[in-house]
This record gives structure tokens, sequence and C-alpha cells, in this order.
């Protein structure tokens, strides 16, 4: 097995990944903590890098270091400008920004990406392109839609290699806000539902079909109603908001009978995997731990790493 | 002028008003207090209601004492049942719900309506029936929609002195959780906007025109990355998430080059009407006050007040 050559650290907004990997993307160690961007105090971004992988670069440095995520936007370490899409491997191993961190020697952030389509507003991510890149490799097809589902569900149109666009859906943070901030969260109980709902809320959203995007504001009422005249128990309705919601994402982002590769936790691919099949569409999974993949992908391109041999 | 014959209460989740009016539905007093259901404990509603209006009844009574809105829900005084639609004033008057009150005598509850499309999920409204039986009164055209905009917009639809339909939208309570419980919050700034927020976020919701519910979950995240692009001051953002929702709620309930009749707060009004003239609508102001020429008119069709001379 080959000698650990790379550090791929995945720093979002609540969680810090860290993974050591050879050069054939092989994870021989790994970190994962609380440490999020919003959890480092007075900016001491380098202490938190420093604790959790400097043991690796004294056992077995150099290595190259490369962060993604949340730690190179505004409110992070060192802001890593947008690469615009579309964007290819070589666009965004380009734009790595390099600096010097004390005890570490030198650290790559990956860019960001935004896409602008005309007369729309812009749309950003950042962390969720190295998680396709690293997909990339092994789905080799000349148009892919990957989804990545969570707080901001990211839908992304990969094209020959090259990320050529992509949308943000708010379902996960609106579902939580929702639920927690408003009447809506009232008749809802916990405790474990059998099922029922979340499949009756995608079907809700298809039955909405092609209404306009107001409709959401209505539809989500029966929430309370189906509470209201006991047409769901109060535990099923929960999912039932869920289905609604990635019900209806699924439809406004999807054509039917599309193919899409969807890459999270297991619950929520699972949960979209519901729902897509319940739409028509087919899917498959996306692979673990694909951010390492890309990590490595975007090291190469940037000559920092040989290919694996 | 004639003398005092009736007390109408509007008594909903937060506020809490009574008026003294004739039986020609003129307004001799009042009193309005945030004794909403919800801030009155161990259910001591006779208490609340005692102190408010108890000196009109010492000094003019008896009165004919009605009350609409939540008081009459399972989270009120007593659970008047929800009216179903088509519901005609005579239909609400039969249904109103009598108690005695100790050192009051009886009281009148309004019901609220309940309304099931076809294969829809129920919707619901307490209080704005009185609203807009009052409304009627002044509007007799044979078919009119009124919006009652705020936390539950309602759009109902009256025709020919009967409420045939309704639907909820959930906008100013959506507005609310996203602004305060979101990432979309982050950007805004407090500070009085100049004005090009509320229309811009109206014409964002109009492009998108005829695209599908889950639509909006994707829209939403303009207001972070217009923020975020420097494209709207953060004073703006505010009110564009208004305009968008208020624009997606207007285009999803409405047909272009409809009449809608709109009552609420001057504020909330103007910021409809604002929108529904940018999206091709003509609108105009419903009265104030017309909770209590409904109560008068309900009271009348039940006979407990004969009609004024």
């Amino acid at each position: 097995m080959p000698e650990p050559r790379l550090i791929a650290v995945d720093w979002g907004t609540t969680n810090f990944r860290a993974y050591l990997a050879n050069s054939r993307g092989i994870v021989l160690d790994e970190v994962e903590q609380p440490s999020g961007i919003l959890a480092v105090k007075d900016g001491n971004f380098a202490d938190v890098l420093r604790n959790a992988v400097g043991r690796w670069l004294e056992e077995h440095g150099p290595l190259t270091v490369i962060m993604s995520g949340m730690i190179g936007s505004r409110q992070g370490w060192v802001e890593a400008p947008y690469v615009r899409c579309p964007a290819s491997i070589g666009d965004i191993a380009a734009a790595l920004i390099k600096f010097d961190v004390e005890g570490l020697g030198a650290v790559h952030l990956v860019p960001g990406l935004d896409h602008v389509p005309p007369g729309e507003a812009p749309d950003v991510m950042r962390g969720e392109e190295a998680q396709i890149i690293g997909a990339m490799a092994s789905n080799p097809s000349e148009r892919t839609t990957f989804v990545l589902p969570g707080t901001h569900s990211k839908w992304v149109t990969v094209e020959n290699g090259t990320i050529t666009g992509f949308s943000t859906y708010m379902t996960g943070e609106v579902y939580g806000a929702l639920k927690n901030h408003t009447i809506l969260g009232r008749l809802m109980k916990d405790g474990q539902p059998k099922g029922e709902g979340f499949l009756k809320g995608v079907e809700a959203a298809r039955r909405q079909g092609a209404a306009s995007a107001g409709a959401l504001l209505h539809q989500l009422f029966s929430v309370r109603t189906l509470g209201l005249f006991h047409l769901l128990p109060g535990e099923e309705l929960p999912d039932y908001l869920s289905g609604l919601l990635i019900g209806a994402e699924i439809l406004a982002a999807a054509r039917p009978g599309q193919t899409i590769t969807i890459f999270g936790s297991n619950e929520l691919t699972d949960r979209y995997g519901k729902a897509a099949n319940a739409l028509g569409l087919v899917w498959n999974r996306g692979p673990e731990r694909s951010v390492v993949a890309g990590h490595l992908r975007i090291a190469q391109a940037a000559g920092l790493l040989e290919s694996a041999g």
C-alpha cells in the first residue's frame, strides 16, 4: 500500500473532517470533530488544524494539505474567491489559494463555485464542488445530475468533466424553521412514525403538479389541517412536511424519468431516493467520502501530487 | 342616534378587540388589549370578558354579545364546530353557539368555516368569516374575491352572498420564520429601506412564472446571494423577501386582470396592493371594522336583533 501523501480537510459551518490518504485516495486515518467554522473562537483556525492533523505531518510529512468548504468563505480563515461555472477540474486547480501555517507548512484552499444564469440571481456553493469532482471519477457518463441533499440541497449538472451549473434548494433549513418556529410544529408529536406520512407528503407535492411557486405557501397549511381533522397522526406530521418539501424540490429540479446520483448521509439519501422513486425518477447512490477523491484529483491537476501509478 | 344594542368581540390568538355598537353598526365605544387567547391564564376567559365589556352592560344592558375568532377554537373558551363551505349568513347564524357567563348573561360564538376541495387537504378559518360577512354588505357584486393578508393570508370567494370557498397562504408566518430563524436573516440590516427591494422581490416572483411549487425553495436562496454579491443592500433584503413571498402568493391565488378586495391594516393592505398592481391585478380597499358589521348581520339573521329601521 503506497505511503500517505495527502491530508484532505472538509471544513464546514458545523463540522470538521480530516482524512489522511495515499496517492490512490485510500483513507489511512481520519478525524471528525464538531469544530466547524462557527465554533472556532477568535479566528484561531491554525490551532484547530494543528491539533487535528499535526501528528500526521510529524509522522509522515511532508504531505499535501488541501481544505474545502466554508473555511474558504468570508466568515472562514482566508477567503477563496468563487470560480464561475462552467468550471473544470483545471479551472478549480488553477484557483487554489496557498498560504503558510506555522508548524504545518503550505496549505491549499479549494475555491467555491458560483453560477449566474442569465436574468436570474447568482447561486453559490462551497465544499460540494470537491465532492462532485471526486464523484466524477467513478461516474464517467457524458452528462450527470448530482444531488447533494441537506440544509441547502445542491443540484449540480456535470457535462464531460465540467461542472456546468447548479441550483440550491433551501429544503433542509426551511423544514427546520417551519417545524420549530411556526404553528406547523404545534400538532406534531414525538415518537416513531409508521411511515405513511412521508409518502403522503410526496404525493401531495405531486398532486400540486405544475402549480406556481406560491402554491407551496398554501400547501404547507395542510400540515396543520391534516392534524386538526385527525387525517394524519401527530407522529406522522414531521415526515409529511418532509415529504411535501423534498417532493416539491425534486419536482422543481428534475424531469420525470431523469437519472440522478444522490449522495449524502445514508438516512438522507434513502429519504431522497424514496421520493425520487415515487416521482418516477431513476437514482443511484453516490460514492462515500468522495471529498477525498476530489481533493486528490484537484491536487494532481494542480501539480501538487503525481498521478497514481 | 339609536341606542347601543350590540357588543361585537373579535378575540384572536394575540389580540382582544370589543366594540359597542348601535343597530346601524355605528361604533360608540371600543376596547383593544393584548389579551388574545394565548395570554389568558387557566382558561379564565370570563374574567377577561367581564373586565373589558362589563361596564357597557351595566350602563346600557341588556345587549347582544357576539364573539368570533380563535376564542371558538379547541384552544379557546368553548369550541364552535366549523360550518362547511359553501356557507351563507343563514348557515352561520344557525350554527351560533350560545352559553351563559356569570354577570354578563348569554353570549354567542360565531363558528369558523372549513372548506374541503375534492382531493385536497381541508382548509379552515376563524374570525375572517365575520369580517367577510361585514364586507359583503358594502360590496354587492355577484362574485367577489376578498383577500385578508396576514400571518395566514386568506383568499375568500363570495358568490351571491354565500362564501363558496377559500385558501390559506402561510405567507406572514413563513416570512417571520425565514427572516428570524434561517441564514436569510444574516445579511439583513435594520434601517430604512429606500423601497427598491420589495418590487424587486415581486418581479423575481413574476419572472419565476409558472414554475412548480418547489421553485420557491430555490428562489429563497436569492435573498442570500443578492446580499452576498452586493446586488441589493442589507436594508432592502427584508422587503425583497417580503416581495418574493407576497408576489408568489398573489400569482398562485389570482388570475391576471382579476379584481380583488384587500382588507387588513393600512400598511399590509398597501403592500399587497403594490404587489397586485405590479402583477396586473385590479384591487380596492375593503371597509374598516367590517367585523362589527359582520356581527350585526349575523345577529339579525339569527333573530337576536331586529334589522335597523
